[in-house]
């Protein structure tokens, strides 16, 4: 049995219990953009219950073209907010460089990347290079709350970066 | 008081009773990539607990170059095996078109895109498709196990499509 087909199991039960449907617009209006990494449960880290906000993530949790049109839609076409963004200590993108992670590709299948892996080296640094991604972006209309937070994988807590 | 404190006062109560920190890999070797819908609780879909599953999110859960960045990452450094993809019924990326979308930007703001909304028009042709993005990016080693499913909001249930 694949892991997939134990996930599944697991969503007849969600099923069974499950009411809606809800409205499609986040409850909350409200966007998070986080890293992917398994121990940042965002429901469980803010609280959050189904319907309320657009949960956006990806590997560091970082702000490129496609978090730019994904939090343009949010903004745009169903009317949250405010964005938070979350980056968490431990992260697997602190363990290498954007050089070497290219370069094995490229000598494992021929091809280097056309795109940065985003890799950083410095986690608060980097929150501020995604806020200040956000905050320049003409495409993101509203920008009176957009705060960005580390999560200690020890301690279940957000930081505040400034 | 604004919704992004209301979330992290909960943030205090989910720390008081947190456990950690765990491992980095994800201890299901599987990475979820899903729609940022608000009613997509992908930890209550498919029964995730923390620090089992990489979970990569963007409007319309579409397979573009930053989602082949983190599916990179995730298996070429943190050893994730299966790929599950998640679309959803009554999804906001079926009430628009990529040209309505941009020309409204650029008659706002004076700039156009220069990035595609990724919009669709059939929910299980757009999974056909993102699954095709991944099955032939050569920066993605392991495609064994790539399904794709959509989650019915009404029912909380999820439909493979082939």
């Amino acid at each position: 049995m694949s892991v997939t087909d134990e996930l599944l199991a697991n969503n007849a039960e969600y099923a069974a219990n499950f009411t809606g449907p809800l409205p499609l617009p986040p409850a909350k209006h409200v966007a998070v953009l986080a890293c992917m990494d398994a121990r940042l449960n965002v429901y469980g880290v803010l609280g959050l219950a189904e319907g309320e906000a657009h949960v956006i993530r990806n590997a560091g949790g970082v702000v490129t073209e496609d978090e730019i049109r994904s939090l343009a839609i949010s903004q745009r076409l169903l009317g949250t907010e405010e964005i938070i963004l979350i980056h968490h200590t431990d992260c697997g993108m602190l363990t290498f460089t954007d050089e070497d992670f290219r370069n094995s590709i490229q000598r494992e299948v021929g091809v280097k990347p056309g795109w940065a892996s985003e890799a950083f080296t410095d986690l608060d640094e980097d929150v501020r290079q995604s806020l200040a991604r956000i905050r320049t972006s003409p495409f993101i209309p509203r920008k009176e709350s957009v705060r960005g937070f580390v999560f200690d994988v020890a301690t279940g807590k957000l930081s505040e970066v400034f």
